[in-house]
């Protein structure tokens, strides 16, 4: 056994207050925080309330050997946020469940709390409550949160129509590009001015784009908009689907990082399939009336992040991908790739390599 | 491999539409439910908003063993309602966060599903949104829930002031005794009409004290409330410390549910120390006003829940048991037991024996 504390050999308390410590001060809508049986909350006025939860499981969704504890608190209240960001919603409110081992170095639950607390305060999404347990298994973190909007400035997966444009905010397949990096050790010595410890930092640390995804649905740019989770194959054909509509997806278009795309070819991997069915970018995919392009651009502008045109949806309910080889265009249907049609028990598993498919 | 599907052999959605089938329809303020990145609920008119979450692992808060798979269910719904009962609000919605062992059988499932969603349809809690996710470790399910009540109606821990009567709702013990029960194999036969299997049940089946709690705070009859999750001993150092008072309980005077009694005694325990020690009742601990003993009473007449008056609360910090032993009354120190100040590792664990305490 290591000299470093466990987690075991505190008390509830004493660890509900290692929280606190981390945290915000309370706002002033918070009328009850952690403490009691439960927390209370003033609403906001004249606003809808948006709710998700997700979970961050490790082994499944998180390797220790590659994330350092700050980034797995950092990843299990971004994955909310990002759902926020998809709907249009600002954070408001978190809920924070943790299920440890007893063997848990305190260095590594005040590291968890301290990427959790710390990506909160950045978006200003406060604490108000939450749950410890011991578990026998793996490290388990639960966020609820709670986001607002309002009325009607909601964007949803299904508002999309044939000839709307679907663009993708940011650049795609760094994360899937950073985990085979840190899976093969090729950034162990890399500098940070090292493009591949982009790739590692947006796998480790995504930014999920609650700005942008806030501003579409102010400036009701936006028709449909989900988030890109389990990668752009995968959203586009779930935003296609609950909009009964199709799409064709431009792949020169794409914007793949280009340290990602350097490593897949390196790799001998097709950095399309690479950058469209590797999970965990985090970024928004967005459909728009092609009149709204303007003002998707200006709203682009405005919360400095780029935006890109990528394709169009389609009355044909295909999806399929065009592409250029050899001076003519090659239409082929989107790979199935990392989807959500997937077994249950391949759900949101890290792949390990996404070569030659 | 038993003959059994297990949730690996289906893909997460049609795992979703499982659920949803076993859901009450959407109430009218659920603007958008499963499905999308987030759910969006309009918010009710002038009230506030009361958040928990709390979490049920298997091997640490139930024992697949002892514990049918629509208890597990049943439960992980039933300590977030009584968290909110023990505020006073109204249950509204909650968020199913399920960590899955692929082994898992889909009988099994089902049958969690159906035991949280009978125990929500019940108390008008509708389920908005959730996540499901496969675990390498033990079943873990999170729940996070939001009930409303009005303004200055909530009931917190703190409100308790010296001189104030401390009540218990319904009977305390059972819940430990049927643990035990079931621990020790005694019930295995035994008919549903045995008393045995009244605590069994209330072990199994907890009924979160949802209708009484909303009733004392609509009537400002309490001054304070906390959950029994924990024990009554627990619950009432937790009152009094968040209180700044003291508190003496009366043993004589404890509702400890009679077949609960006999087992301790039959089994050569105290039954006063097993039943304040042992958790899992969610029950109430109220403290009231002595003037607001009628009122207490009426509430307790239209909830159709029996209320004891157990102690009063104390000037002084001390918590002391009084006790009546050969005509004298003795005074003692609450014990120890079952209690807040213990090491994390020994959260909540399920206890396989309060003997000889």
């Amino acid at each position: 056994m290591a000299d470093a504390a466990t987690v075991s050999e505190f008390t509830e308390a004493e660890l509900i207050a290692r929280i606190q410590r981390r945290l915000a001060p309370p706002p002033s809508w918070l009328l009850v925080g952690i403490g009691d049986d439960a927390a209370v909350v003033e609403p906001e006025r004249n606003r809808i309330e948006v709710l998700s939860v997700d979970c961050v499981v490790e082994g499944v969704h998180v390797d220790r050997a590659f994330v350092p504890p700050d980034a797995i608190g950092h990843r299990a209240l971004a994955v909310n946020l990002s759902d926020l960001a998809a709907m249009g919603a600002a954070p408001r409110l978190a809920l924070l469940s943790l299920a440890l081992p007893q063997s848990t170095p305190m260095p590594d639950f005040d590291g968890i709390i301290d990427g959790f607390a710390g990506l909160a305060s950045q978006f200003r999404c406060h604490v108000v409550g939450g749950n410890l347990t011991r578990t026998p298994g793996p490290l388990t973190i639960d966020v609820a949160v709670v986001g607002t909007a309002k009325r009607r400035q909601t964007m949803l997966r299904s508002g999309a129509q044939a000839g709307d444009d679907l663009y993708v905010t940011g650049t795609i397949g760094a994360a899937a590009a950073g985990l085979q990096m840190l899976q093969r050790g090729d950034v162990t010595n890399c500098q940070g001015s090292d493009p591949r410890q982009v790739c590692v930092e947006r796998y480790r640390r995504p930014q999920p784009r609650v700005r942008i995804g806030t501003l579409l649905a102010r400036n009701r740019a936006a028709s449909a908009c989900i988030d890109l989770s389990d990668g752009l194959a995968d959203a586009v054909r779930q935003l296609a689907s609950a909009s009964g509509v199709g799409a064709t997806v431009d792949a020169d278009a794409l914007p793949i990082d280009p340290a990602a795309r350097d490593w897949f070819v390196s790799r001998g991997a097709d950095p399309v399939a690479a950058a469209m069915s590797g999970g965990d970018d985090y970024e928004l995919l967005v459909a728009a009336r092609p009149r709204q392009r303007r003002r998707v651009e200006a709203v682009a502008r405005q919360a400095g992040v780029a935006v890109t045109r990528i394709g169009a949806c389609a009355a044909a309910l295909d999806i399929v991908v065009a592409r250029s080889n050899a001076g003519a265009v090659e239409v082929a249907p989107l790979p199935a790739g990392y989807g959500h049609f997937r077994p249950f028990d391949k759900l949101r598993v890290v792949p390990s390599d996404v070569e030659g498919r």
